[in-house]
């Protein structure tokens, strides 16, 4: 059986072997696409030793310096993390955030039925799951570029979950998602699903947004990041599509207008 | 919080390192007891090492030489299997075993309610799930002794599931049907969730937001409702909380302003 797809990205991960030992749970699962964030060392025999069989997972993996790269395409992004409660992003468990990862894919994968298969291929490989570091997990500044926080529920006394081990529980469900859509055969055919925005659209938006935010003088000299991080969760937290980035973008083109005006007026 | 108990019995491990991942495995989700039936190597650095923080599970581990001692006093035995449907037990996947062996811990607990602790804590402890060496798994001799054959749904092509990501899988699975069974128990009560805004702060948000944009001559004599309704449904979906809408207001206070210097200098 052949699944849809889901993309594994390992953030600045520290010892090869998660890496080798994350593969190896991606492709029992059948997950095949993995990016590392500036791994420190990759390459390496200990990634391949424990990689058992699952080899071509580490051959094709693509190594990217910076996170914005390596979910540049992607439209729903779920960042792992073991701090539960403290992150002020809505947070779902591991069936919870595949099973709504599950449904995006579906309603992408329904709207696009006749298109070719490649459009097809591209559309079911937009959904991201982020591991952090070993030690530090996925920073704040990680987490803002997500949709969901997902925590994987941990004995509150030594929740020191291995990296590869939280791999292979998402994965583990993200099949498990598939196998009961496929049993249940529920097509479930959203009529006007919108094509959602991709990560470098809604960064296009959030920098747009913080610049006009300085011109119609919101910050009023203020540092602008807490109110930033704060519009970044609400927004992404909307999902917003395509053409809502735009329309978005078509008022703060308006307000920058107003902003220019008045300035040319104090003048 | 602290969960029913189930064992966990491995038979003929091979490699140490997995009787260490396997210990930190069970120990992140809060299951302590560890039966090692027969192990090449053990006690051994490489367990420790992968064990991490978890090595009170080791030291406390019981080391056996049979099965049948492993089990003796059990009164449910599920057994791991790769191979699925070539046992002749019944079959179930990971969710259905560990939702079996909860009901079964929860009657025999229920039964007991007004006995002394030991004997709660004697009967929580009477679930054991086997999993057998890397090379071999089980064999038909061990599966013969189990109540249920528990399959983890895996890449046909590559199924080769390491034995700790194994453990890894049915601890989340009991853990995760322990708090399902609190929680429907209790009612959920979540401390921080934001202030929902209401619907008169929505309304609010939305009138200003609809004068905002005739202000900054958005709409450019097009009719507004179009737009308006796609942009409820954007802030509809995103679920504002109250200071959510502060922000945003603030922000239309502002460009605002910036409409009304605009405007003073075209007169």
């Amino acid at each position: 059986m052949d699944i849809a797809q889901i993309r594994i990205v390992m953030v600045q991960t520290s010892h090869p072997g998660n890496i080798g030992s994350a593969a190896r749970a991606m492709k029992t699962m059948g997950i095949r696409e993995l990016v590392l964030v500036a791994p420190k060392s990759f390459p390496h025999d200990e990634a391949n030793a424990l990689a058992a069989g699952a080899d071509d997972i580490l051959q094709f993996a693509r190594v990217v310096l910076s996170l914005d790269e390596a979910i540049a395409d992607c439209d729903l992004v779920f960042g792992l993390t073991a701090r539960s409660r403290t992150v002020s992003l809505p947070e779902l468990d591991p069936r919870a955030a595949t099973e709504r990862a599950s449904a995006a894919t579906r309603v992408r994968f329904d709207s696009i039925v006749g298109v070719t298969s490649e459009s097809k291929l591209a559309t079911q490989s937009r959904v991201a799951f982020l591991f952090g570091n070993e030690r530090t997990g996925l920073l704040n500044e990680d987490l803002s570029k997500c949709h969901f926080a997902v925590h994987i529920p941990s004995n509150a006394e030594y929740s020191s979950l291995n990296v590869a081990a939280a791999v292979q529980i998402i994965c583990y469900e993200w099949r498990r998602a598939q196998i009961e859509n496929i049993s249940a055969k529920e097509i479930k055919i959203s009529e006007d699903s919108p094509q959602l925005a991709t990560m470098s659209e809604l960064e296009g938006f959030f920098t747009h947004l913080e610049q006009t935010l300085e011109r119609i003088d919101f910050f009023k000299g203020r540092p602008s990041i807490t109110i930033m991080q704060r519009l970044r969760r609400l927004y992404l937290r909307a999902e917003l599509g395509s053409r809502e980035v735009m329309i978005l973008r078509g008022i703060l083109a308006e307000a920058d207008r107003m902003a220019k005006l008045a300035q040319a007026k104090n003048e």
